[in-house]
């Protein structure tokens, strides 16, 4: 199964679900349609301007639509027809776009896929306020569906959407938290719970809303959340692998990036454990500088690799995955929905870039 | 019927509630309370620290509190029992709370009632995602409510909440857009747009809220909604003429802001219209200096009052507040609780600071 394939395949019908639920130019209607009638009159050029310009110019910046394809592959696997889902597939993605513009401002980033970050052309203000916007736009797609779906399928959903935000609010204050305060000690059960808020909680809400338009029991609801989790974290572990000992990226992401900043991942916490004393009190030196100095940083690199760190975080996020799928696979309809999915989990744990 | 006292008697229990919706110090229990058994293990103090703390640390300034309060004086003209109600009251509250706590990074304010702002005491990237925490985990509190109201009761309120957030954010986006282009004319409607959306929306959401639960009809939902943001409208309306003629605030306000800020509100537009010719352009150039100098300021204020445009405002503000509690009056129940609404409405328009 060529997922990037997959990928690719599905994307324009995605994008297409985007536009519908944030429009890319706004008219009086469109806006209308968002909002309802205006008591007074509409600014029109500034919510374009501010809101829905912003909007774009990130999400035509690219990324894969990976949690769509996830939402819509559990959910033929749970019997569902995809195609009917599409519209309802974008919350995950459109929040998560959201979430990239406000962290960039969090972080004081300057690059997203390759170009500035957004408050860098636009301002801090206005990349906020649109960031902010795309946590509560894709709800209004709910309000399209009162027809389609009985009260209490709809309102789960906004359960399931509200509180994968909590957590990641969570998530986001753990590692802000570890960044600010790098003399704190962080266990390797909290670094991967930070994960599981962080990187986990948009997956898991794409999978269980999959699963919950699908029809599918809370039972199975659970478990679909619980394997999305899962490859979340992975995922998370294979880019902390990927900083350093991945290529240059073609999205700016320099080798070696979070021993500059400091921070804690599976593989610096496994090392600051593992490594001789001298290796360790070594790492924590270079982790402390904050340098960006290459041969520092090829140091730290080797001290992880040494300590086995590397292999440790390679086999936790397989494992991980492998243990997930195991649990969740029984629960699926068999067929090329249920292949997609198995395919899919170790994909994103395989990639290169 | 007296407001202040009102708001004072309502406060402990409001505040309590908010408490039980927000703690002020987490322990794990309630953190699992929350969002349930964490998978790997919580970091306890990166939350209380990057979360709740720079929460109450806002929380605990004070603020009137009057969106729980009129979404309690609704609910009971509706015939509830406005104790049964104080837990779901808070939500306008925390989530307006959560608004400023962003509003003033965008602005990059400095104060806040009278204290630094958040993000100057917990820096940017904590304040942002404290204050967005603020905007999920209200929604929290309704996920307790399944036993008591009908999921199609629940699904409404999602419904109200997320709508309103969406206006919240183009009212923002008008705002922002418009001090970033001050060139741009805005006309008086747009203006009143704005302030639907940014000052009438979170009324509008505490009054819908306080009648839904109190099971009004979906007519009398969208009356109550009218009225509230026509309050809101007159508030923000009475707060640009305080700005301009009120006392120096206690809360650090300045009188004059907004002559140095060159925002457009009410005023100045009414007075960009209707002032002599060599008024008009007079104010503009003053707006457009962005000047602290009290000279200029004391030349824009005359030029504006000179022009009609106080009394203008204010009549605007007090005929809004009337023609709205007209069509909303007949709606209620007769008693205290409606009677209190009738002085409310007034207080927030009568207010000198």
């Amino acid at each position: 199964m060529d997922i990037e394939r997959l990928l690719a395949r599905n994307r324009p019908a995605i994008d297409h679900a985007i536009e519908k639920a944030v429009p890319k130019t706004l008219t009086r209607l469109r806006l209308q349609s968002l909002v309802g009638k205006p008591r007074y009159a509409f600014a029109l050029q500034a919510a374009q301007s501010s809101v829905h310009e912003p909007i774009w110019d990130l999400l035509e910046r690219g990324g894969k639509r990976w949690r769509p394809t996830l939402f819509l592959l559990i959910a033929e696997a749970f019997g569902a027809h995809p195609k009917k889902l599409v519209d309802l597939s974008v919350l995950p993605e459109v929040v998560h776009n959201g979430t990239l513009m406000v962290d960039d401002v969090e972080d004081n980033s300057d690059l997203r896929r390759g170009k500035p970050c957004i408050h860098k052309l636009f301002g801090v203000d206005v990349a906020i306020n649109a960031g902010n916007a795309m946590y509560f736009l894709p709800l209004l797609v709910l309000q399209k569906q009162r027809k389609r779906f009985p009260a209490s399928t709809l309102l789960a959903a906004y359960e399931i959407y509200s509180r994968e935000m909590v957590n990641l609010s969570y998530g986001q204050g753990f590692d802000i938290w570890w960044h600010n305060h790098q003399q704190e000690p962080v266990t390797e059960e909290e670094y991967l719970q930070m994960c599981a808020f962080k990187t986990g909680t948009l997956a898991r809400m794409a999978a269980k809303l999959g699963a919950l338009f699908a029809n599918a029991s809370p039972k199975n609801l659970e478990l679909a959340g619980e394997f999305a989790e899962s490859i979340g974290v992975a995922f998370q572990i294979q880019d902390d692998v990927l900083n350093l000992v991945g290529k240059e990226g073609p999205y700016g992401k320099e080798i070696g990036g979070d021993i500059s900043e400091g921070k804690r991942t599976l593989l610096t916490l496994h090392a600051l454990q593992h490594a001789s004393l001298e290796g360790r009190r070594h790492l924590l030196t270079i982790l402390e500088l904050h340098t960006k100095d290459p041969q520092k940083i090829r140091q730290a690199i080797q001290i992880i690799e040494g300590a086995g760190s590397i292999n440790y975080a390679k086999q936790f996020a397989r494992q991980l995955v492998l243990k997930a799928w195991k649990k969740f696979a029984p629960a699926l309809k068999k067929g090329k929905a249920k292949d997609a999915l198995e395919a899919f989990a170790y994909y994103l744990i395989d990639r290169e870039i």
